[in-house]
């Protein structure tokens, strides 16, 4: 069922220059070979994805929505294999990738109900008004359409929910864009596996065979060309800072710039009211020390850092959370590299003159794998060193003590561009966290309470995004519904006969949408 | 009432470097001398821009929009003087100008009262699933939230609507965002009497005094560091080509980066189908000529690009648009370097080899006049030569004659990103603009049908943007309601206690909004 090859459009094909992914835990390499795509591979799968584009835009939601689902029913068909083989290619576990694959699905189908309702369209409708004085006002219809193919680079980890079915190319497809992706090289039978899954669906629907393509690879020049190619017009990618980064830098330097939404990095910082740390500080405690471990703390929205009061209490928290620690068992990282990375940046905040150790997890006992890491240190070193708020991927946090709530203000003040901040706080706390809200939210895309970072719930109101770096683009979201307006821009539509204007904005609404007519919204309460 | 002073928050002063406006009609020198502003200056605009953020951000919609509400107001009272400096500085007319002045207040007012309806928060809510299985969900919550502090630059060609005032500062401040504005040098008294309108209503309506600052200054450095500014986190500018590149590329190498909304340039091709050029022709040719001369052809939606199949139809139109041109009179232009550049365009294409001069208007009388251009070219030769399609700001267009409609389709595909393209057609043409339309409708903004494209709506549906280079940014409009959403992000709230929750999302609604629950906005139809 996996043979390495690339899919482009409705074909398949091996390359010559092969790669092969390896098991984190054993480092052992897998078979069979994977097809490296080269810049022609690209050109090809292109090409395909522009010819599609004006087809698949065009289809109506219903298709489309059916589209979605027999993506989801495909994945589903897959069976126990694609759970086996991304267990073996990312090292996770079964219950996390079982729970993944629900996820992945679920999404599909969220935006199918997304695609039928019809809000994403937008569809807004300024009547004629031909005796207006001085000037008539001209009739004016306003809706999305989609921005035409879209590049998406999927994340090692998340081998199913932010790769190659993940939600860049479910919000892709979902807005009407064709989707060309790079496959993760961390783990190619996984994404050939779901890659042929999608393959399937846009046959079985009748889609445009350039509607999809997966590009397998290892090399950043794949990227570049990918980036470069002037059909794509927009780019998903999950990943570093590095990365996004120089997707950024490329996209910016083409003839026709486009958007990349790259979701980059974040040390999701964690605030310890007062009172919910006198009261509760073991029990929170425990909750960190779980959020930080979970998955071997290979989360974009891990607690790498806790921010409160130094006293009694936090010292109460931090010995607890560092017991906790110490009782963590070592995870298998996603990859060797990601391994390395880790590694270096425990040992740097180790060998740091203003970071002091709380704690480390249980040893290794095997390849790649993440030992928990607590360190803290004072809000005047944190505020000293910029390096002590970079990202640290993995189960590594530092706990910042302040001298007092203005000192907290200070270091959240300080602090880069987030997904998410989070609140532990008692009823005694909400006057101080009043003051300290608009602060957070000014940085970061989510502000939760009393809850853990991780755990991002796939839903209409959630933001997975935030300002930069956290993101390369704070204006969106790469998980939950809105993702979707990321693939859109809107066009007007000036006194068009009624044969020629697209159904969304036709006087009859075939589709029955709920559009706003000179600034109301039908069926508005108001 | 002019005495060329900056306004920084609630204070005015003046700079000890002065430059001064022309009456580009005379080329005479205008009183007083203005200030240029300095980087000292930006950094304390931005600082108070920054200090003023959260206070302006707090402010309820209804509070927002009484304040929008004086500044139309104030700007009324300045009553004529306001009109006769526009006309010194400008060139431009007073009836143009009264027109601009009540679309700048008739502007503010419709965001006030997009501002007090709510959508643009547009406020979702997921209840919270506490007995879901495997896992609860989580109460999220998501608003929109205003950027921060956002840099303005004025055009030249719109000294009311596009400047001090215009749409990008209504939208901006309709957001919730302070707003510093770079004054365009080429109106600096007009600049300052707005500016002293705008900083009236702050204080009248008890607005933080950084909410809005005023900058003259004709240097780009001045530009530049108010886009570098680190508090500065989003610009809106209306201008040439050049100069919105300029500010991308400061905007894309700030340590964090920032989007930049810049409308640059569009030659917004007009396609003559057969039937309607056989039809009426001569009154295609005469409306055609009144858009082109109109103000000057100073418009970024000027038809500069004339698209249709040769034959005796269109030698009909080519004939009688050259004998309305021959008999325009020539206008003003805005400065002596936008009459510089128009004439140095017009004269590359006069001297051009596949291009063929088919009239221009009747002489010049005075300083800076633009002398209306007409040329015609073939498809082979237009698709030859990429500088056949660059924008000559002024009225000069260009006749491509097709040997057929795939000839047309290939010429419009070949276009960059542009604001707008024209249908004119009559019933017999509806099959063939059908198949044009969605190549029409992926280059540009606005498509629009037997009309012409100078004149912009200020409404809910229009969109005054287009693909990469008609504007840095595809996905956002900044004419119409729409506008307001370049200075928004939005943020999801999890799990927050009722206390803490913005008005927008509380749980009793106090604002009355149509709030989307579960994915469902409320009141609904369906």
């Amino acid at each position: 069922m996996i043979n390495g090859a690339m899919l482009i459009g409705d074909t398949e094909r091996q390359a010559a220059s092969r790669f092969q992914s390896h098991d984190p835990a054993t480092g052992a390499a897998l078979e069979p070979g994977f097809s490296s795509a080269t810049a022609e591979d690209v050109a090809e799968a292109c090409a395909l994805a522009a010819a599609a584009a004006p087809g698949y835009a065009a289809s109506d939601p219903e298709s489309r929505a059916v589209f979605l689902e027999a993506i989801a029913s495909a994945i589903e068909a897959v069976g126990d294999d694609l759970i086996l083989r991304a267990m073996q290619e990312s090292g996770l576990p079964r219950a996390r990738l079982e729970g993944e694959r629900g996820r992945t699905t679920g999404q599909l189908r969220l935006f199918a109900s997304v695609v039928r309702q019809g809000d994403w369209l937008d569809a807004t409708i300024d009547p004629a008004m031909p005796d207006r004085a001085p000037l008539p006002r001209p009739d004016l219809r306003r809706m999305n359409l989609p921005v035409g193919p879209v590049a998406v680079f999927g994340a090692s980890n998340f081998p199913l929910a932010f790769s190659v079915a993940g939600g860049d190319t479910a919000s892709a497809l979902a807005a009407g864009c064709p989707v060309v992706v790079k496959g993760h090289p961390a783990h190619p039978g996984t994404g050939e596996l779901v890659a042929r899954a999608i393959q399937s669906a846009v046959t079985q629907c009748g889609m445009p065979a350039g509607t999809f393509s997966y590009l397998p690879g290892e090399t950043n020049a794949l990227g570049a060309a990918l980036v470069g190619d002037p059909r794509i017009k927009a780019v998903g990618f999950t990943g570093s800072r590095g990365g996004g980064l120089a997707l950024v830098r490329i996209a910016a330097e083409r003839a026709e710039p486009i958007p990349v939404y790259a979701e980059m990095s974040s040390i999701n910082p964690v605030i310890l009211m007062p009172a919910a740390l006198a009261a509760r500080g073991t029990a929170l405690a425990e909750g960190f020390v779980q959020s930080l471990t979970m998955g071997a703390g290979q989360f974009c929205t891990n607690p790498g850092l806790v921010i409160a009061v130094g006293g009694e209490a936090l010292d109460g928290f931090v010995a607890a959370a560092g017991e906790a620690l110490a009782r963590s068992a070592p995870a298998t990282m996603l990859s060797p590299g990601i391994h390395a990375s880790f590694e270096q940046g425990v040992a740097l905040l180790a060998q740091h003159d203003s970071v002091e150790t709380v704690a480390r997890g249980l040893p290794c006992t095997g390849e790649n794998q993440a030992v928990g890491a607590l360190f803290q240190t004072s809000a005047a070193q944190f505020l000293a060193d910029a390096a002590l708020g970079h990202e640290v991927f993995g189960s590594s946090s530092v706990i910042v003590r302040c001298a007092d709530l203005a000192d907290v203000v200070r270091v959240v003040a300080s602090l880069e561009g987030q997904l998410t901040a989070t609140l532990q706080l008692d009823q005694a706390d909400i006057a101080d966290a009043r003051r300290l809200l608009p602060v957070l939210a000014d940085r970061v895309g989510r502000v939760l309470a009393n809850g853990w970072p991780t755990g991002v719930e796939v839903a209409h109101a959630m933001v997975h995004g935030g300002p930069f770096p956290a993101t390369s683009d704070g204006r969106t979201t790469s998980v939950g519904t809105l993702a979707i307006h990321r693939f859109l821009r809107p066009v007007a539509f000036q006194n068009l006969p009624p044969e020629l204007l697209p159904n969304a904005i036709a006087e009859t609404n075939p589709w029955g949408l709920a559009r706003r007519i000179d600034g109301i919204r039908e069926g508005s309460p108001r």
